[in-house]
């Protein structure tokens, strides 16, 4: 190493540095179909595919446990992972639990976070299979690596969206975003004044959101039973916007999508107003709500277009055209992320 | 939870730890052939097993950057992991990878990181296909996550040693845990004066034993040649007399091994002197040599005795005699096991 020259991480960012880092990597086994990437990485098995995914969620960085309950982050950690493997059109089967953490956690607070893990692993069909415990100098980490498997002819990788592709979205959006902004708002109330009660009355939903994301494996099967393969597929963990523009990236394409389409949450939609930040921005960036983004043929449209649970929110164009919103107003704006950023 | 309770980690130990999270866990999928319990888990794939491990590095507890450089650190994070694949007797292929890292640590570190995950890579012809990277609040953080293949007929755990089964160790032991030492005192002496230089000199064998030690897949490919599949095995990763106790407890079985069969290095002998330590203690209880402990089944013995590589130290007995050691002296002593605690 050259003593002389000293990069910062946040100059690169997370996914410079990961570009940078996978540039290195060498490739030894012919079963290795597709490595850094994508959700997942895609291992030939013979029959199907093995998909292989991994998640490190770290206290004061990715929760804050003065307003995550163990339990429940116990169980997103499983849901997120979980999350991963839907995204490559793959149904999740095993995963490994690897937990740091300092003498401040008793075994019971322990107990508690394996409850949530063990809840996530029984709503999803998912063995826990392994795993390591260690102490730490200092807080909580979690580190979550699940496989999953789907038939070979029906993985889903972000690179094949197509022009004139239909570009849907799962769910709804923003409820996570501001559901995480409810509690650090009640947060900073309560530090301020530990006799404050917190006002989290009617939001149930978007905490949820937050502290409890879902999987939508339901959205697999359901595509399944329609006969529908995506031509790309992504989950949402960094916000609509970014992930659309992965999509456009690794599919070499770009996309319009438009603002009246969008499926912001109600409950996200009145708490952005309360909080004075505008729910397309919110939208657009919140991330965290763990739904599908994916496009399809023009032909399958049909078959998803009745599907209470699924928005067509634009279509793939030429990459020349860029990844733009078409406003409500009529006008145009270009797709920039915003998403988390974790350096 | 019961707030009234409250039960300290060191209580329970790490293992105890385990054991009591993998109380909860149940088991959705069929071809989920082992969970926790043995050095990987072990999944059906039709014509072979996938074997599955998981390990999570923190700073301050499992390693000191004052005298690890970052390429050591990332070989040996890849090949303790591959370690865990070849004690189920099994080839690794491929690995994920993910970091935390404060912004103590520059890209140029991070980069050297990954010379070092790539050069054992290369050595161990693994495919990094994934990985998560994040910043962290302080200090640095690896967790790995290998998968890899075995036939289905060769399959080793711990749990199958039968009595009069012949316990084998490959390489020597003690060297990782004295090159340890001397680092440590090295550390300590430059701590208290930064003038002085490093006495290392003529200890490289037990400094690299302990800074890059190698995973043992040439003695899995070994055996594979001698035709011979071993009863049980592990790999030595918190010491022999611990990992004896693990066999012989998944086994429920007894042991025997003699002092005067314990492949000690001599560097580390000589070395354990010079720090008044017993050599025999460093031997049973050191630690990180990360060399394979197997049984064979008495008929094997032919195969393996002129290797070599591979010691043939005691036998298996029932569960009632206990795990032993027969001192040089004649006499008898209970094996302990005073190994690694992360607790």
């Amino acid at each position: 190493m050259d003593n002389n020259s000293r990069t910062e991480l946040d100059q690169l960012g997370e996914f410079g540095l990961i570009e940078r880092l996978a540039a290195g990597v060498q490739k030894f086994q012919e079963n290795t179909v597709k490595g850094i990437g994508d959700d997942a990485a895609v291992i030939d098995i013979g029959d199907q595919y093995l998909l292989m995914s991994t998640d490190m969620l770290i206290e004061g960085i990715h929760f804050d446990l003065s307003y995550t309950p163990l339990r429940h982050l116990g169980y997103k950690a499983i849901a997120v992972n979980a999350s991963d493997i839907a995204a490559m059109n793959g149904i999740p089967q095993q995963v490994t639990v690897s937990v740091a953490l300092s003498n401040r956690f008793s075994i019971e607070a322990i107990e508690e976070l394996y409850e949530g893990i063990n809840l996530a692993c029984e709503s999803y069909n998912i063995d826990l299979v392994g795993g390591d415990t260690t102490s730490s100098l200092s807080g909580l980490m979690i580190s979550i690596s699940i496989i999953g498997r789907v038939d070979k002819n029906k993985v889903v990788y972000r690179s094949n969206a197509q022009v004139n592709d239909i570009i849907c979205v799962s769910g709804d959006l923003g409820g996570a975003f501001m559901g995480l902004q409810l509690l650090q708002r009640e947060k900073s109330v309560y530090l301020a004044n530990p006799e404050m009660q917190p006002e989290l009355e009617g939001k149930d939903y978007i905490i949820q959101r937050q502290l409890k994301p879902e999987a939508r494996l339901d959205v697999i099967h359901e595509l399944n039973d329609l006969k529908v393969i995506p031509t790309s597929m992504i989950d949402i963990s960094d916000g609509l916007a970014s992930e659309i523009l992965h999509i456009c990236k690794s599919s070499n394409k770009g996309a319009v999508i438009f603002e009246d389409k969008l499926p912001i949450d109600g409950m996200a939609f009145n708490t952005a107003l309360e909080f004075n930040l505008d729910p397309v921005t919110v939208t657009l960036n919140g991330g965290e709500d763990y739904e599908l983004l994916f496009t399809i043929k023009p032909e399958d449209f049909e078959k998803i277009k009745n599907q209470p649970d699924i928005a067509t929110i634009g279509y793939i164009t030429e990459k020349s055209a860029g990844a733009n919103i078409v406003l409500k107003s009529g006008n145009s704006a270009t797709l920039k992320a915003q998403g988390w950023k974790h350096f």
